[in-house]
């Protein structure tokens, strides 16, 4: 069984997604393919990375994972693939994979320099079906990058977007937003030693904010702090949206207070 | 083959339906993965039951079907396993499969109880991560939801949704809104022996509906009236949308004139 | 491995492609369903015509393609399956693959007249789930079409949508618009020997536009035009959305001056 999963910024009403599936099953018709998400926003490089950071380290070894938000493509930007706990990442070196790579540092990592292993005829505007693709379903017939490219001696990486605890505060910002509209800071829950005395969002103060273990501890319509699934301060409003109900967004400054 | 199902209210931007998939396939990694929906709109467990008694009984013997709408995870709601027509559910115990069981009554029921079966640490806000996807994968190794739970005696029920019959009258309401804007009721068709005289929605006339067979019996825009391919009384505008012309919604009254 | 793809207008909040799913798996329960899209535009006969002429080509041998945009479906129009370079086709003959027949002569063509592809019961409103998925499954088992159908001697096309070269212009259209925003002409790169003059927009002159390899070449929010990865002149705006700046949609006329 070879699984190989797609990531990207295409949408579904656009032919893109359905090709770069087209182009890995003429490689290797048995390979098994997952979607994990086309929504991500277009050209929104940094949701991406928190994407793939949380969900690749559920995959098992070997699943080969291709991942294409490239607003850089055509450029000067790089290409890569990399081994992370047995596992293969291919895509843009745009910082893609930079949080994953923080989290779990690669054991290998090369540029996509062998020509063997893309389409024959490479376009300017979409390498996702003309090099990704199809490095990616090698991948899944030989696990050996090498084959593919040449060893690389590091790769880019997003601007930081730091937390850091100071005089009992802990400050950092949003860093997603799910679909709930819970809002996922990104100061990590192993911080917190109880529950904090307050929260700021955006600059001001979470008024009647309560600290719970899980949304069901409150009542609809109340604002909760809590531990996220993945393991971060989160704001919620239960059974409704935090999101819309500060105009929040990624990127908004949080403080904690301790 | 393992056949394993995913049905959701996560959407796609978010990354938590990838990481139950990385999950299950950690487990099995020749599950076959197929995507039932991930759109159910968030915590609305009325509409997933009504798109899972729709759709899994057209599934083969042995599948599983993983379904998480979830607003009360982390709270005394209980889980749930079932075997119904040879096949096996898994999800909150919270009416999701209420409506299913209705039409097809289940042949064991079980809670989740053995921890064997879960992920090792279990969070409070993501039980699909973390119980709903391990105990799925488990199935598709081994058909045996006893191995995951103890019998149950029963399981939450939601509240009805009835239709009924009176002095030529059927009276129900608007149970599912699809993509097109047709507006499908609960009013089973087998209830109508011919062509009804009239149907009021929302307490008002459909004035103009005409009794169809099919959309393309009528005109682009015209009103029509006919039985659903699921077997229910559903209002339809050819080629338009019903519930955008009447400013239509699920719950919404319907009552069929015979 | 039997390779089975879905095509259709029918989104993911109902139940409508589950369902087809699950008649597939029950006919061949180890056919492999990859998803091309749900999201094409409801109703939208010549999206999809275009999704699938960009799609499909890119599929191995002996893939299955399910496509079903059908606002016509109950009606006198015609079914159909056909062989196109070694692939297989079936869905509603009203114009789907017409675009893809214009660039791949089928070499079979069979209407859907055997029965026995069918579901037992063939609904009025809903020949995905009862004729295309079932024909198409048995495809997966049997790749003779034969079996399900009687030779056809034509298929319906789409009416023409044509692109021409006269006095130092080609004139088409905005044949499709991705997700990105990029509006992607009629007009083939193939017919452009050297850099265009200027391009022409819905009757206006796209003032200021540069004629590129790639998005990358120049700055975000610069207008730019170039050959689209599938071959046609189109009109881009750097990690920004043409289609937003000049609200401009398929079907816009195009002019390019050479």
């Amino acid at each position: 069984m070879s699984l190989i999963t797609l990531t990207t910024d295409f949408g579904e009403d656009s032919p893109y997604v359905a090709v770069m599936k087209g182009v890995i099953l003429s490689i290797n018709p048995s390979a098994s393919i997952v979607d994990l998400t086309h929504q991500v926003p277009p050209h929104d490089v940094r949701h991406g990375a928190y994407f793939l950071a949380t969900a690749i380290p559920y995959f098992p070894p070997r699943t080969v994972h291709v991942a294409v938000v490239d607003p850089g493509v055509g450029t000067e930007r790089g290409t890569i693939a990399a081994e992370v706990e047995g596992q293969f990442i291919v895509g843009p070196d745009n910082g893609l994979f930079s949080l994953l790579f923080d989290r779990h540092a690669p054991t290998g990592v090369w540029r996509l320099t062998e020509r063997r292993c893309w389409r024959p005829a490479v376009s300017a505007t979409f390498h996702g079906r003309d090099i990704f693709a199809p490095v990616g379903a090698h991948l899944t017939l030989d696990p050996t990058p090498s084959r593919c490219g040449s060893a690389a001696a590091g790769w880019v990486r997003l601007p930081g977007d730091p937390w850091c605890a100071a005089l009992g505060r802990l400050t950092g910002s949003v860093q997603f937003v799910d679909r709930f509209g819970n809002l996922i800071s990104n100061v990590p829950g192993s911080a917190i030693a109880t529950a904090p005395q307050g929260i700021r969002l955006g600059g001001r103060d979470l008024a009647g904010l309560r600290w719970v273990r899980t949304y069901g501890a409150a009542a609809p319509g109340d604002l909760v702090g809590l531990i996220s699934s993945d393991g971060f301060v989160e704001v919620a409003v239960v059974n409704g949206s935090a999101a819309d109900r500060f105009g929040s967004a990624a990127g908004d400054p949080v403080e904690v207070r301790c």
